[in-house]
């Protein structure tokens, strides 16, 4: 496997003792060219194995037909399948999609934004990273008038259209489920993190419990980075206390699935002694014994909408175009882990 | 939010009336080109917001420090752990990754190499496409010097190094853990799919029956796309059986976790009545109960690996330099549904 130098459009001027410039001008079938030069150049073009790719495209008009896509991690089912739902869109249309991915790392973001404007993407979509707090590297995108569309983590710092979910909506409609079940001493497992997801989340499971004359114990809130073991060890602190909770809520799914772990193991029943509800629906959260109730993010549906506004975004480029920010409802996937009163 | 046409080095070369190709050396310090010509273009590059970014590197000397990556799809944990571990290493050499999906899809994987080739990757990491039988895509990018590496899905069509995993081995090994642990009937889930995975999968499942006086019995061998309805399915039609069997061994999780159902509907007990195993160790595996039996494919590792030999022929590129094959031996993960005879 060998491997060659790229041919660029300066070995083309070369071998024909003409200007990069007038090469690059044939290449773009500009009709100040005359057409002995641009035959003269597409031959040595083919001789040369140059590549007629979308470079001469970009560098004319800005038109890659490529949409970078940034994410914190592709691993994560969620994000995933955001990503299939603006696929599915931008090949309808034409477009690629290249994913980036910034694994929550301020530095890796700036850089990938590097990457994708160096790559001469069309546009940009991104999840932005948990800890970013500075968003000079999407301005600097924006500037260069690369349309950007954010979801799920978004900003009100930057001018740009945002999809996002109403967190808040799914926490209080899985709190009211469970109140509606019999629940009367929820607990919440949320993250410290400055994300707001979080915070939405604990909002609507503090508003539904005041809304159903619940009085609210703070503890029953634990706080941890919600993984599977943080849910193990959060439940065993719940299990610790002299009124132990009815229910339990964990803002993540993974949580959720360490505090069942530890009901199994003290063999507590998972509805009848200690109903539990996840967000996110993972694809596990089915697999589990009792199935795991939790929230459905609808990501296909997110991507798809958000291929949608951005597209509005590009093919308005240049006129008034006002950033728009879309709120989708996130549907209650009832499952076992919290049906006290439903036949199973 | 103003899209505005990007600056190239044209619009340059015309506020200072001189030849894109004169704007191009200056941008590369190109010894030909006076200092007063350079400070000017530097000059009217700031000025007119050009972005001084990797694509004039790309175009001088093919280096965009991109490594294009294509996978299937993301959204299956293997294909996004894989990546994982390539980003690691290339990470740390000041590489970005890009990642495309082609949906096994062999129109979108062309399309791919092409977006790939005109962003100016320095190189490819491919897993092939279920669907994909004609390499040429891949052979235009090796002629243009794009060193190209592929693993998992790798085809001897192409002159590449690849890097796999030992599916023969980790089918063996899985089949005589079940013969270990008493089981003398032992079903397969295999796909009727042309990839090689599957087939070496039945393999190692026919040879380690052989290899243990066990009998090859046809009517336990059941095709399907392995998907969680096909396990259903399956394990149903293996239930209608006279004789049925006392473990299953299924080419993927997925399959495997539709027969566990099956089973727990049936009150039938896993690992005692029959033994689960699956392929591929995705996450939810550890969730089940009993938690499942499988064959872990060190993604992370692969990834490693697979990023080092892409180095290697990175920057060796022009000397000798020959394709390689590596082979990793998979780890079976032992969980309850196939111990019998172990401690729980």
């Amino acid at each position: 496997m060998m491997s060659k130098p790229k041919v660029t459009i300066h070995d083309i001027a070369e071998r024909l003792n003409i200007t990069a410039s007038t090469v690059s001008r044939a290449l773009n079938d500009n009709p100040r060219i005359s057409d002995v030069t641009k035959k003269a150049v597409l031959k040595a073009a083919k001789q040369l194995n140059y590549q007629p790719n979308n470079i001469a495209a970009a560098l004319r008009n800005g038109k890659s037909h490529i949409i970078g896509v940034i994410v914190p991690t592709a691993d994560r089912t969620f994000f995933s399948s955001v990503v299939r739902g603006i696929e599915e869109i931008a090949n309808k249309l034409n477009y690629k999609v290249i994913i980036c991915q910034s694994y929550d790392d301020y530095e890796k973001e700036v850089q990938t934004i590097d990457a994708l404007l160096s790559a001469r993407v069309d546009g940009i979509i991104a999840s932005i990273g948990k800890n970013t707090e500075n968003f000079k590297h999407y301005k600097r995108a924006q500037e260069k008038g690369v349309p950007l569309v954010l979801f799920d983590r978004t900003t009100e710092a930057l001018d740009a259209s945002q999809i996002v979910i109403d967190d808040y909506f799914g926490a209080y409609k899985v709190v009211e489920h469970l109140i509606q079940q019999g629940c009367t001493r929820i607990a919440h497992f949320t993250s410290p993190k400055k994300v707001s997801v979080f915070k939405e989340r604990f909002r609507g499971y503090t508003d539904a419990l005041r809304d159903n004359n619940i009085p609210f114990d703070e503890q029953l809130v634990v706080s941890s980075n919600l993984q599977l073991e943080d849910g193990r060890k959060s439940m065993e602190q719940l299990l610790q206390l002299k009124d132990i909770p009815d229910a339990v809520f964990s803002a993540s799914d993974y949580g959720a699935m360490g505090a069942m772990q530890i009901l199994k193991e003290r063999k507590i029943k998972i509805p009848e002694e200690i109903a539990l509800a996840g967000f996110s629906n993972d694809p596990f959260t089915s697999f589990t014994d009792p199935p795991l109730t939790s929230v459905d993010q609808l990501s296909i549906t997110m991507g798809k909408v958000t291929a949608q506004i951005f597209f509005e975004h590009l093919n308005s480029a240049g006129s008034n175009n006002f950033s728009q920010k879309i709120v989708l409802k996130p549907e209650i996937i009832f499952r076992e882990s919290t049906l006290r009163k439903q036949e199973k």
